[in-house]
């Protein structure tokens, strides 16, 4: 048989977090690569509880659900997204396995070939997939500490008239960082006056560290919302709950809603429904914020561990950030590395991060790299990165 | 905002699946329309059980999973076919969220617009939507009580050169049928001579009534399975054991698995891996093949309620043939009647189904019907036989 396999084939690259999740099995290899979440806090108890519920509820449970998602669980999220000052209702919502799934369908309804997506400088590499894989024509824009560079983003807006503006505002991956109010309110007003729809992907927003009066609002609440709205905003239950569960959800005007359930149809007809009665019965039983507030303790721990031995190691020429929120460090190294090389030698010594070229849409930065520091313990932290250090020994300059 | 939506947005048309679930919403319609299983025979003590194993496993049950899918469930689906006479691997095995999104992910992967997919006359109204959306060229095959007809289909191959030929063997959604051997075995030398790949769908294939005896061999099993093989199969254990945990499996040519793992990866991630650790608890704690005995026997008893209740309406000039598994009766009325008018009149009266019209993929038969027998129990479906008798009186000439 000689399979003819279609031209989109061919973005399907070869996948570096695939791998990942194969390297993060091996017991002995101490992994920041990956995107996880810590083990040890997920809600186990209360998922039991709320599973306990749902089957108390008889046999229907089982049954079908709809496209858009468990209706009652849209409900609560609504409520959940009024106290945080997003008014919206379950015609304006869509459940998801995932964010990701948030990310592909959008992209269904509104990205023909050749259509050119605008993007942060690095971004998230899996939604880059998606948008090649639909045939866009990805262009980077600045991208410093503060968020995108509005200045920048005018210039393509005018030279490319993109149809979709990518932003990870609050604490990006790979990049950790947040944008400013003003940066957040310039994209909105650029989009807006030119018609570019933003897709706000907001996976970690919950993850927030330091003082609880600091806010950073979702681009999505500072615009109208959500009829008409230019910002279609995508979350998910895999950092605050667990991913297991694999439900995300989305909210945008209701016709773009009612376009993207229509294509979910066709992709999978719905999403787990017993996963969906599961989250709902959580959310209603168990105090969820209460819970993020223990697990954003519990990661900026973590993250000023991982902050205060980068500090140590003292290598020579490598910069970062110290994130405020999310799961990840974003360094930046001499510029003669290739991380993708120190890789191989760092696997070999017993530890993994993600190369950071794969995050970028063109032109990549190879002496870059990202790593988690929610995932791996106090000792293992310790452990992988001194192993960090020795690989990087062998490369860096004193 | 001016949304600029894709020029795709337009394949996925209003769909008569999701205005039928919202229909069943409805308690006084009885509704033969959705493809439901029943309800009271979902396995729930066992569910409940293998979800308490799964939970005891510890906090590593709620994280991330592999695009690929729970390596244990592949393993153990794996063992369950190969009692069946198929020997493949977990390698040659992708788990879905429901075999829907296997059809969406192969299609995703091997057509380009204009290709040419075959399919049955009448076909899988949700497979017809999927294969529109990524701009392919559908013709209808003639089909009959035995199968595809091998004279057509060789002639269609030989004036289209289709890339994909799309059926359901067993229990055929709509019409119920099974094809004989003959047919499978033609229908396999004719692709395999010519490069079409066959994507079976195979839902309902253990859903078998009658004489145990008889069997009806997949065209996957027919062929040399799994590399090199011309079959891409695919089912679910949405019939099986129940739809909420949204698990369907794809096995294929392990080349054609690892392309849709990129896919699915961009599509989104996974799939609920808690539902695919539930799902193989329950395959080793729970006899899940005296289970599907049993819920064959239930719906043979359904088909033959129905069967009778169709036999006394001696209904002039209608037509249907008594199906040997599955979920459905496909009503073929006199040629002047427009089912989907007759629909409105039908929900008026309480009850419902699907008129035959959107299960073709050109040059629909206006006349036909789809009712589903496994959902509705003994009461109900004489009630709704009698309300769907009362709404065919206006339109029947006797």
């Amino acid at each position: 048989m000689n399979y003819r396999f279609s031209a989109r084939l061919g973005t399907f690259s070869s996948s570096a977090v695939r791998e990942i999740l194969k390297l993060t099995q091996k017991k002995s290899v101490i992994s920041f690569a990956g995107g996880l979440p810590a083990e040890e806090h997920f809600p186990v108890a209360a998922v039991r509880n709320a599973f306990e519920r749902v089957m108390a509820e008889g046999n229907k449970a089982l049954q079908y659900g709809l496209t858009e998602g468990y209706l009652p669980l849209r409900e609560s999220i609504c409520r959940w997204m009024t106290r945080k000052g997003v008014s919206v209702t379950p015609d304006d919502m869509l459940l998801t396995t995932g964010s990701q799934q948030a990310i592909d369908l959008l992209t269904r309804i509104y990205i023909d070939p050749g259509d050119v997506i605008l993007v942060e400088r690095p971004t998230y590499l899996s939604a880059l997939q998606v948008f090649r894989s639909y045939g866009a024509s990805l262009i980077s824009v600045k991208t410093d500490a503060e968020g995108m560079d509005l200045e920048d983003l005018a210039a393509k807006i005018k030279q490319y008239r993109p149809k979709m503006v990518y932003v990870i505002p609050t604490f990006s991956n790979p990049t950790g960082k947040a944008w400013s109010l003003d940066r957040r309110k310039g994209v909105l007003k650029l989009c807006r006056e030119n018609d570019a729809l933003i897709l706000e992907d907001d996976p970690y927003g919950e993850l927030k560290f330091g003082d609880a009066a600091v806010t950073y609002p979702s681009i999505f609440s500072l615009d109208q919302h959500p009829a008409g709205s230019c910002v279609v905003y995508t979350s998910t239950f895999s950092k605050t709950v667990a991913p297991a569960l694999r439900t995300g959800w989305v909210m945008a005007d209701p016709d773009i809603i009612r376009h993207m359930a229509r294509a979910k149809q066709a992709a999978d007809l719905h999403s787990s429904s017993l996963d969906q009665q599961t989250l709902y019965q959580l959310m209603e039983h168990f105090d969820l914020d209460a819970h993020i507030s223990f697990v954003r303790k519990e990661y900026e721990k973590r993250m000023r561990q991982m902050a205060d031995l980068l500090e140590q190691q003292q290598w020579p020429g490598v910069k970062w950030t110290e994130p405020k929120g999310g799961m990840f460090f974003w360094l930046e190294l001499p510029a003669q590395i290739d991380t993708a090389e120190l890789l191989k030698t760092a696997v070999d010594l017993g530890v993994a991060f993600v190369p950071g070229a794969t995050f970028y849409a063109e032109n990549p930065q190879h002496n870059t790299m990202r790593l988690n520091f929610t995932h791996t313990d106090f000792e293992g932290t310790i452990t992988g990165m001194c192993r960090l250090s020795q690989a990087l020994e062998s490369v860096l300059v004193r």
